[in-house]
């Protein structure tokens, strides 16, 4: 495997792709066929697709060509190359959910968030691997930084697919770590969105009060347009305002402070990663970032003492939302549950209203006490993930997820770290509803870590 | 038709036959024999379900006459005849959601509430008619009390079926008068709980921050038995603590005060409805029950001037969130789509993510004047529908009902009232999460009206 260095590793990029299309200089199929030249190249050994169809990409990039020569593209993402995590539904894909329960499955609706991306003119290139039913057991994607290594999961193929690169976007879900532990294992940009903030209808979940529709990309700026075409046309959740910001990517932001969280998961940091995290804050501090840590603030340190118990609060809220439909699965079709579904279930099945309903409880007071520090900083920074994903099909630890997915708290992964020669992402986390602020410092960190466009 | 007088009707109860089935003086299978034998005198005229699974229900009494007899009934609905509206999953028959699009489709699960019926021992007659997708189009069923009337909808079969009195218990769904307006309707007891109390998974919605998991029983006593045992099991809506309260149901608790409401509807209130709810409050307010409305409290009069806004502010939200998946059908199936259906969602295509956002805000604050008011006083009253079932097959209007979908507040309708020889519901809503005190409430307030146990 060559050397990875974040700072000269090439992802797909296609908000400047969209420039070259006004211009005439490229073009949508073109654009399409070079992925799928990268996805023919790398495809044996990454496993990113679960299904594609060239065919139907093919006739979406083909018509999209024809209105960029006409001048008239439909929307910002007129003619993006994007894969969409097997999760979520396609009308005129296969939709399994990651099982072989539902091996062959044809919703009779995309997901919104699909057709979004569709009704905008996106060339829909596939269905992506998932993990079975976004659980805890391996998806069969590996890492294209190093196939010995997991992607992560349960994105893995949206993760590996940009990560690779053989595309620019791919859109995944987030109930745990989902989005934000593969985007750091295999160098993508992603956002797991405030909560709410992309309509995740026709979303396959387990765990409906945690799970999140994320979105990955091989620059930051891409993140921001996709989720906010997503989100413009489809919506939120229902009952949500949906995501807040303008249509185009904001700019990027000095943050002033930030705070520096070490969570549950600093204590099962690997050296190597530690060191080249604490580069990052190094840099960061030099720079002028005032950056506040356990010691400097009380608020801080209550903080930290609620994040560390995150982990298990995080477990109590999904083994009581898995529940539905997961419990009946395993009554009805035992041989379609993998393993680690199956014990988290038994695990699980002890659990009380009671139990859930004081996890709730400690969930507002954790979000009141987010909101508090939030509203007095720019941001807070941590690791993506407690190192780079591990050698074997093993998912990798999401310790340094669980925080904001319980909280519902935006959260970007920055592929702004090399650790053991594969990607290890700086995760950057705002307050909830502020994403477009959270992206704008996102894309100065970024810039300023890697010295080039993000 | 008989002559209607709710002192007299006679719907069925269980919560008396489980009382029987112990000491073995009734046994489930002879109940459900009484059900089947009231279903076929009546369902050519009545037409309420869209399915029967007789069979299944047969060997699941049976299994209930056994437990019984062997001293270990499963659950307060053990032998319990039920039918479930046709817009919630059952894994073992058709569920249609009233639309041709879904002809014969089979889920591969039991919706969450389904599953606690089916575990605690229900024996599942079958699926009740729903109007299509649960829109504002005509259902086919009929109104037990005057089979030229409507029974109201969407919950058309549950409601009727119940009033009929057909079964005991009945479950439906609510996104804006769907279980209050048909119980109005047909004289049955029903519950709309607070949004979220009952588990929703497995429910087709259209309008998912406004509906609800509704029941509709012979009796306020089952109501709340079935209630509380399906949210016992199933939980509430992932993220929502679920319904507050006992296994058994309240004792009857007199209200010492009561804000009594016109809303928007009691300016299309005919006289004799009127009439019978004026001398209704005025019973309660003989017996002592101190009664306010408008002029009596500036607070009151805010109240009323915000739910005057309601219905306006439900269309909003339920255009906007019922896009999806809707918009989707109405182009890929258009002729699966209703009229009714198809105008709304016509009417609704110019709305924007900006009006969603400010009927957010609306609703919010229509919550927290809802709340301290609500924390004042034991409960609201009103009427259930400003009439009864109108003749032809229109399901008649949701005016009374929009203010507690869209604030998520309980309600109850109470069959108290004869109009023109047919029923029509006195309404008592509660605030947030005190659908026990609710009840409690309802069943003193029935009781003494009714002069029997409700």
């Amino acid at each position: 495997m060559a050397s990875y260095d974040p700072r000269t590793h090439r992802l797909m990029t296609f908000h400047d792709r969209a420039v070259a299309f006004r211009d005439g200089s490229d073009t949508p199929r073109a654009l399409l066929e070079r992925c799928i030249e990268a996805i023919e190249a790398r495809e044996e050994e990454i496993v990113a697709w679960a299904f594609l169809d060239l065919e139907g990409a093919r006739k979406a990039a083909d018509a999209a060509t024809a209105r960029y020569r006409a001048g008239a593209p439909l929307s910002p993402v007129d003619g993006l190359p994007v894969g969409i995590k097997d999760l979520i539904d396609t009308v005129d894909m296969p939709t399994e959910y990651g099982s072989t329960l539902f091996a062959g499955h044809r919703p009779k609706q995309d997901a919104a968030a699909v057709l979004a991306l569709r009704e905008g003119g996106a060339a829909i290139l596939g269905k992506t691997v998932t993990v079975t039913f976004g659980g805890g057991d391996p998806a069969r994607t590996r890492n294209p930084h190093d196939t010995r290594r997991t992607p992560g999961g349960s994105s893995s193929g949206s993760a590996a697919a940009v990560g690779a690169p053989t595309i620019p976007v791919a859109i995944g879900t987030h109930a745990r770590g989902s989005t934000v532990r593969p985007a750091s294992f295999c160098g993508a940009y992603a956002l797991k969105p405030t909560f709410g903030a992309i309509n995740r209808q026709g979303v396959f979940s387990a765990a409906d009060s945690m799970d999140h529709l994320g979105t990955f990309a091989g620059s930051l700026r891409d993140v921001w347009i996709i989720a906010r075409h997503m989100a413009r046309l489809a919506g939120g959740d229902p009952g949500h305002p949906g995501l807040y910001g303008g249509a185009a990517p904001p700019a990027p932001r000095k943050p002033a402070r930030l705070v520096r969280l070490d969570m549950a998961g600093w204590a099962r940091t690997d050296e190597a990663t530690r060191a080249a995290f604490e580069e990052v804050v190094g840099d960061l501090a030099s720079a002028g970032v005032e950056i506040y840590g356990r010691g400097d603030d009380p608020t801080i340190d209550a903080y930290e003492a609620l994040l560390a118990r995150m982990p298990e609060l995080w477990r109590d809220l999904y083994r009581f939302e898995m529940r539905w439909p997961m419990l009946q699965y395993l009554a009805l079709y035992p041989d379609d549950v993998p393993p680690r579904l199956k014990r988290g279930l038994e695990e699980g099945a002890g659990l009380t209203q009671e139990t859930y309903r004081a996890a709730l409880v400690q969930r507002a007071h954790a979000k009141n006490l987010h909101a508090a520090l939030a509203s007095r900083v720019d941001g807070f920074v941590t690791l993506a993930s407690p190192g780079p994903g591990p050698v074997g099909m093993d998912q990798g630890s999401a310790i340094f997820n669980e925080p904001s997915s319980v909280l519902g708290a935006p959260a970007l992964s920055l592929p702004l770290m090399a650790v053991e020669d594969v990607p290890v992402g700086v995760q950057l986390m705002g307050r909830i509803g502020g994403d477009e602020a959270l992206t704008a410092r996102g894309l100065w960190i970024a810039e300023h870590v890697l010295g080039r466009p993000a």
